[in-house]
């Protein structure tokens, strides 16, 4: 049996096992992913940003066992920033979720963000569909809002929550408006800090001025103690409302074509590299084009344009 | 007179005009990198990296006095987040640099992280093209150290500056290794609060024990006050040690060949994507595409596959 065809028995170590393939980049996870292709797309996708220290992942560990409780089978997927600085935090967060380590039902995957050959979010995206053809019912994928890979990564996910905590102060009036764009629920966490309401508030007004279409999706602002469970029933009932939502105003369509066509992309651009990269080893390209650049007889530029031409074989600069 | 004769010639709002091209993506924009490349390599690039909230605008806003005072013409490249959890106080630092803002001698450029078409490094490194191109002698590029496209960008500077902050606390014993080889400087920003001194030993034990070959740069661990600017002139001072070491031991070669090699892969990668976006644009394979993974009937990985054996005019399985 091939290692698609355990993953869609349900095999948990054949799912480990292509995980670690699609990390190291082999072929071999290309064509297992082709296999499982067409048997995806049953999980939900909920995706949760907010800055370090928000207490994404004690959330993350509360709604996998509220989801747990009601039968669902849950994977997570955490994209661990390599970035030291919040290191410790992250280690400590995922050693708490410990406690679904000997649950058949839970599926935890860290992803480091450097290191990821082809881009962090099209690994994503193949863990997730690996998740999928698991039979995992409901995938979370956990990341710090910070930086542009992060942020197209919570793309996927039907339902993204946002995670913020009091504190912030007068600071939440230079927010972005980015953020009121990706957000389809937002959690104030650590509710029992003092300015946890004025956070709240001042969300809510932000999200009131956003120029909602009608008919379109109203954001709200939740408060939770994720520490102790408080609003997590609440916040999983805005997620499931939300997907109400998605399918009864027809959304999902655009939402899957949109998040199919970044996928798809992204594929194109990884499998393009590559190849640009094999093409250049075979012809000796590099180290001709690298002492160029040195004497400065070539710049990067000219020479990306000359490589590009002999790989298609014809002038790009024509068309 | 082109766009890069009078960048060359030190006209700074051309100078601004072709940023804004290189932003905008504009073919002509390239045209003019490439009249530009050869006259480059003059500035010395200083990287600026650490978390939110470690004053690292503070620290360049001083750097940037100090190179002054010496007669140096500064150029500042300061990627902003656009991430919103961190903006407020990014917004603030902006403003406080503008007691720059009337000296010729001083260009300051912000980048933002999202809508970078074409990948971040890669428009660092061309904006720090422009900057050397305009009499530049040094560079300081700051960025939050948080995610894979922030931290590859430190790369392309001669000497990185880690800066840090006391309070950090045990959560220092978790630092991954990352932090200790991207960095060639340390710097522990606001010593004047509690425990800046333990922050310091911890950092310079971690240090130590860093397998550096013979003949290789030890980093030191240098504290500031970047506030109240004390701490300031050693901190340069080890720049222009490093930048000596760099020379002196040789160094210098090997880096700026990887330091090429990077530019010019980042390059052709973002060109290939452009060409196969056009690509698929004439040959109106994207919705063809997306109705086949609508209804199962393809993978993105086939269709990737096939887009590029169509485009290179060979079967890619084959190589």
């Amino acid at each position: 049996m091939s290692l698609s065809e355990k993953v869609l028995t349900g095999d948990v170590r054949a799912a480990a096992r292509l995980m670690r393939d699609i990390d190291d980049n082999r072929p071999s996870a290309v064509t297992e992913l082709k296999q499982i292709y067409a048997r995806t797309g049953n999980a939900y996708i909920i995706g949760i940003t907010g800055p370090p220290g928000a207490g994404k992942s004690t959330l993350v560990d509360q709604l996998t066992a509220s989801f747990r409780k009601q039968g669902k089978k849950v994977g997570v997927v955490a994209i661990d920033p390599t970035s030291p600085f919040t290191g410790g935090a992250i280690l400590g967060d995922r050693i708490r979720m410990n406690r679904h380590a000997t649950d058949d039902g839970v599926f935890i995957r860290s992803l480091a963000t450097r290191g990821a050959l082809g881009g962090l979010s099209r690994s994503t995206s193949d863990v997730a569909l690996v998740l999928d053809a698991l039979g995992m019912d409901i995938i979370i994928i956990e990341t710090v809002g910070v930086g542009q890979d992060e942020v197209d990564i919570v793309k996927a996910a039907h339902t993204t929550c946002v995670v913020m905590v009091p504190g912030m102060g007068d600071d939440i009036q230079a927010i972005k408006a980015g953020i009121l764009e990706i957000g389809d629920v937002f959690v104030v966490n650590k509710a029992d800090r003092e300015g946890a309401d004025r956070t709240a508030r001042e969300l809510a007004a932000m999200l009131e001025m956003r120029d909602t279409p009608q008919g379109d999706w109203q954001p709200q602002v939740f408060k939770t103690e994720a520490q102790r469970g408080t609003g997590i029933d609440e916040l999983v009932g805005e997620i499931l409302t939300h997907r109400d939502h998605l399918f009864s105003s027809g959304l999902i369509e655009t939402f899957l074509r949109e998040r199919n066509e970044r996928h798809f992309v992204d594929i194109l651009r990884d499998s393009l590299y590559k190849h640009a990269m094999a093409f250049m080893d075979r012809t000796a390209t590099l180290p001709r084009v690298l002492d160029g650049m040195a004497d400065s007889s070539i710049d990067p530029y000219s020479a990306a344009e000359e490589v590009i031409a002999e790989m298609l074989g014809y002038d790009p600069q024509s068309v």
